[in-house]
């Protein structure tokens, strides 16, 4: 039942999350509350690195796209299952150096890097930066040069494919703000300017064609077209690039209609389309980098709050009001984002009652979901929203001067703090008196 | 020139804010930087309670509304103004009273107040809460008889008036998550139940009908709405309430063609509606409320940032990156809301490139403002954005681990900071290894 396997109903008809009764949970760490579900991330991160051993002797880099969700705990977890990590931000590189997270296994995005997030990249020896834009590459040349060090560089480029997504999660074509087009010859002119470049070796190419993509055929599609503009690089300049990276954007399960496709299927048709192109271009396969986020740990991740005021509107609908909202989490608000919600204490029952369920903030449009099924809810139940492990706590604002959400990890039967829940005093911290 | 009338432009030719040279102000305590005007607070909170002397003997509360900007020192300029306060949750109240704020002139609402903030309110003795609807009727009366106090509510009223704006910040009609309706009963229901609560005293009423309003017809016909269910109530109950809460959402300018109502016009017209409708109703002139936020802190805010790449892709469109983003400002990505767009280093420039002004997040909808007009810009650019003194800083995020701006103030010539900047140890503070 419901969208993720690690949901269940026990025998008293309360939602379970890993095995766990949320309502315990709930009861324990307090509203609203981030769950996370470690077992099935480490799963995932195993499900991903497993097809690429399968399907491609494993050659390839499997990143976890940290700007889904972003903390010691998850980098931690991410580093013990031989991850690499994709940072878009020094906050998010600050973080995995916390966590201990292996530098030399951290590439760094990002449109618009600062000069202090540059230096900070290159003091901490990562791995790559994947460099978005001329004006990036000259400056990362000359912060290298004044440094004396070599840095590997990888270029991001809009494959000009389009992912059929929504408008602002669909960043491959040609109007987007990340990357280097090749429809318009920007592409070529950046490799031809990085081979001049002294201080940076050109590594490989980047492509990210979108997000909550449910079909690979634009990832076969974009693939095909960076292979033939690597195998153009060697034609043209004579250096073959030995690395690509694909991205991410795998769909995920948000309603029980979704049909995502199982990562090892996922990894079984890239690499398919990666081999076929390889062959059809004379271009030996390159080793392979992805960048799955949301496909991680969105799936593994719910949100509990408690149902405050009911409010129907007669001949309109009933608006069931919670103790979080876009604070905790603006998708909806952002993007009309679609989840499934179900009464935890009912977990069993039909839902057969349409809700607009509403946040507490003083905002018409902080909703978490309009005119959705769910049980016949009463104020004090535990409300779950599904499939909350990505973009919640990451995107999470103190809109309204809201304390954060405690998120807690869930793992083998047992619960623990990955995140303490905010304080008023937390809100205050940097105010001058 | 400009929106907003403390902005300039100095004899080197950039942007000032309160006479102060904005480049020096980036210079010295960096990008991005929310800087707000003391003195055009001050100004604006003086036209509105002068407005009420003029045109209501002073009969009148100003509330701002705290949701707009809410930190200490914006509270202690509102305290030390005499305004009154509206805070929408427990963090906004602790800030208040952490700033000193008198608790008797303090109300609390906010559609589904915890259980925990009830207590808040009642132990810290404020003027009285603004009760949203039956569930938190019972829930304060229950608190209130079990601690044997006397609590002071108003309740939020729909009027069922449409305010002519967005849907997300449209407040006053029946379907809204917001306050009870007359057009159904419940607010008559609601009305009687309260004058049974022997540990509530009803005061008075509230309605909001919505934000950045240009039109002042509205306000008129909500106000004749309230003082006719004020006569209503007094014919059914003999019961005359002498409060009355007309709420916020007089327009600012953000665009050079938004032509808002000058602050003493507003409250001209608005008091000149409630005595006609006084008069009609043959109701006494009841203490009026307001609760202005935007239009008092608004126009008294801009957001400094660094211009870094520039793209132009031909034939659709130059994007132009800045250090900042929907991290710090997320109301076009939430809302499409329009903005004006500086280039400070060249502020008396004519505005004649064409730019689509994007942050740094890894998002596609990360954009500031599609398609405006700006001086020609240069990499190093400090950019300004006009008029984010409201729903910027309250609304920010910490979205790719991006610390959150400092806050400066500035006032007579003089600059200090009201927030610091986050640190990215600030980011960490709450995970656990």
């Amino acid at each position: 039942m419901y969208v993720s396997e690690n949901l269940g109903v026990n025998e008293r008809g309360h939602l379970t999350f890993g095995g766990l009764d949320t309502l315990a949970l709930a009861k324990e760490y307090g509203t609203p509350l981030y769950l996370m579900d470690e077992d099935l991330i480490r799963k995932n991160c195993r499900a991903l690195l497993d097809a690429f051993g399968k399907y491609y002797d494993g050659n390839a880099n499997v990143s976890y796209a940290s700007k889904a969700l972003s903390c010691v705990a998850i980098c931690k977890i991410m580093a013990e299952e031989g991850m690499h990590l994709d940072v878009v931000s020094g906050g998010e590189l600050f973080t995995a150096l916390r966590a201990g997270f292996p530098a030399e296994r951290i590439h760094f995005h990002g449109n618009n890097k600062t000069e202090e997030e540059l230096r900070f990249g290159l003091d901490s020896k990562i791995d790559c930066f994947v460099v978005d834009n001329l004006y990036e590459l000259e400056r990362l040349e000359a912060i290298a040069a004044e440094q004396d060090q070599q840095v590997r560089i990888y270029f991001r480029i809009k494959p000009g494919v389009d992912a059929h997504t929504h408008s602002f999660i669909r960043t491959g074509q040609i109007d987007s703000k990340f990357g280097l087009a090749l429809e318009n010859g920007e592409a070529e002119e950046a490799v031809a300017r990085a081979l001049q470049c002294r201080h940076l070796t050109l590594a490989g190419l980047h492509c990210h064609i979108g997000s909550q993509i449910f079909d690979m055929e634009p990832f076969a599609h974009a693939a095909q077209i960076m292979i033939a503009f690597l195998a153009q690089i060697r034609r043209q300049h004579g250096v073959t690039l030995g690395e690509l990276n694909l991205g991410g954007g795998f769909g995920i399960r948000y309603l029980p209609e979704d049909d995502p496709v199982e990562l090892d299927e996922c990894i079984r048709l890239l690499t398919q389309a990666v081999k076929a192109a390889c062959d059809a271009e004379g271009f030996p396969l390159p080793r392979l980098g992805i960048e799955p986020g949301r496909s991680i740990v969105g799936p593994a991740g719910i949100t509990l709050y408690t149902v405050g005021a009911i409010k129907e509107i007669k001949g309109i609908r009933t608006y069931v009001a919670v103790d979080g909202g876009m604070a905790d989490n603006p998708r909806y608000a952002l993007y009309q984002s679609p989840y499934t919600l179900a009464i935890a204490d009912r977990a069993g029952d039909p839902r057969d009652f349409k809700a607009t369920v509403v946040g507490r903030c003083c905002e018409s449009g902080d909703i978490l979901q309009e005119h959705t099924m769910i049980q016949a809810p009463r104020p004090g139940d535990v409300l779950a929203v599904l499939a909350t492990g990505a973009y919640n706590y990451s995107m999470s604002s103190n809109y309204n001067r809201i304390p954060r959400p405690a998120m807690v990890l869930v793992s083998q039967g047992r619960a623990r703090v990955a995140v303490r829940r905010e304080t008023y005093e937390d809100l205050l911290r940097n105010d001058c008196e």
